[in-house]
């Protein structure tokens, strides 16, 4: 691939067959990895963070720090948005970042935030009003394959949207999954893989509970359920956590509490039924409540009385009465 | 390997360091497989069916086909039991086939049913009275692998027990888990995979539902969830037959009826709590009342009101009014 322009001055544009200029906001575990891709890749990336310093220690390796998301949206063909949530896009779009104020018409945003899908329906329309582009591309795979270019993109926009990208998306990704030709598809094939991931880790926790409060050898259970009909992808890679009593979190409890619930808004508002989510939601509260909210989302099997984890000297121990 | 005696003789005993005699009852899916695995392993199996004409047809490749539990149980060293829970294996042992009382003091019953463990703890004390030994083991994998001598044994017993099978278990099985020194243990992690594979199966219905109420492309979002950390085993498989709108019964509804309620018996004994577990089987009880019992275990995605399943006509279309 050729080199990237240099950001800043005047940038050809991906329409003139020239690599897009690339900004990207959020530095965070995914967004670093995402934005060290994109420079492994030819690309220059225009980089902000909310805090102070991530992005100028970034940009010592290549790439320019922007002093405010309006800078960087200035310089740029295509923003991609790694924020927390919805209302932190909104922030950074229109609110004190202005980053839709502050992009050349032309230009295409991608929106790589978990979101209610109707809220993404909404912001593509909103963008088009102001002669933007948008792609709805949330990305799941874990900072690690964020890191490597080796994440998973579930995409949906206009074909122009995808067109102003450029080699944007392959640079992050492994896979970029092209769900439909508008945005709310790629959230909500997302939103349908958290639903599963959520309710995974949950029985992943509800069956190691009762395998503990059995007696079970945790390890022997570990194996012979990683060989057999019962796996799953979240019980094979939370369960570890679990045998190993290591608690720090790689995706906290409260990701979950907010995820099904991003699952439940989505299905209330066709009055859909979700049983399994709905449980498994309140699990996720109740770890929450409890303290647990902070911990890595294996965490949720704390809910469960009666048992002594292992690893740790947590957990009450059979019986349940401090014994 | 030696070749296995010819059955009907005084046999050599596996204490003998010969092969042991194996009855084999029950000639299911699972039975007829593992019974033919024990002849391609060079054992000559004594087989029995409650359908008349199954065990002679069996016997044609080898094998001799027995008129009784009872005269099938005088023959033979190890019994196993395929048949398919604890009242058949109670019937086999102590009711109408009399096999407890059958079989000579010395001799070991493989017991291969998912039953409650505490019952087969039960058994095992029953059937050391009467000077015998006992293998909890519950078979996993499908009658494919059962019939590939590939499913997996998820056991526990007695050394002696183990001692008197000789290559019995490994004729049957690719993987043979040895879980503990007594009955139970065997059990105990046959139904906390019960647990998983039913919750499973579920959350992968409740999930591909609420995709297609939300109009995504159920084949797009099958591609992209068995690529992402939300895939399970059971979503992989089972969610291939609800996109081919093929219900004909590998496993049906109903067996997931019977193991979640072993499941959630096995907690109620200590009182212990299954959020997940109790809501899937819910679910399988509404596809059951509903008329599904009969059909594959998928077929509980058609509790999910509101939605066309591909491939059939069946299904409420969107607006769930019969338009």
């Amino acid at each position: 691939m050729s080199a990237a322009p240099s950001p800043g001055a005047a940038s050809p544009r991906a329409a003139d067959g020239s690599p897009p200029v690339v900004g990207l906001v959020g530095l965070g575990a995914m967004g670093s990895g995402m934005a060290a891709s994109l420079r492994r890749a030819g690309f220059a990336p225009r980089v902000f963070d909310v805090r102070p310093g991530v992005a100028e220690a970034f940009a010592r390796d290549g790439g320019t720090a922007c002093a405010s998301v309006a800078e960087l949206a200035a310089g740029c063909d295509v923003l991609v948005s790694v924020v927390v949530n919805a209302a932190q896009t909104e922030d950074v779009l229109f609110g004190s970042g202005g980053a839709a104020a502050a992009l050349r018409p032309g230009s295409c945003v991608v929106m790589c935030s978990t979101v209610d899908p109707n809220w993404s329906i909404a912001l593509e329309a909103r963008l088009e009003a102001k002669g933007l582009w948008m792609l709805d591309a949330p990305i799941s795979g874990g900072a690690a394959k964020a890191a490597a270019g080796q994440m998973t993109m579930m995409t949906s926009g206009r074909p122009e949207a995808y067109a102003r990208c450029g080699g944007v998306l392959d640079a992050m990704a492994a896979r970029v999954y092209r769900l439909g030709a508008r945005a709310g598809a790629g959230s909500k094939v997302k939103i349908v893989n958290q639903l599963l991931a959520g309710v995974h880790i949950a029985a992943a926790a509800e069956a190691m509970a009762l395998g503990l409060r059995e007696g079970v050898d945790p390890a022997a259970l570990y194996e012979v359920i990683t060989n057999s009909a019962g796996n799953s992808w979240m019980f094979e890679n939370r369960m570890a956590h679990v045998l190993a009593g290591d608690y720090t979190p790689l995706s906290a409890v409260d990701i979950f509490v907010k995820d099904l619930g991003l699952v439940l808004d989505m299905a209330r508002a066709s009055k859909f039924p979700l049983p399994l989510s709905s449980t498994a939601h309140q699990m996720f509260m109740q770890a929450s409540s409890a303290g647990h909210g902070r911990e890595d989302d294996s965490a949720v099997i704390k809910i469960f009385p009666g048992i002594r984890l292992p690893g740790t000297g947590s957990g009450d121990p059979p019986g349940g009465h401090g014994t």
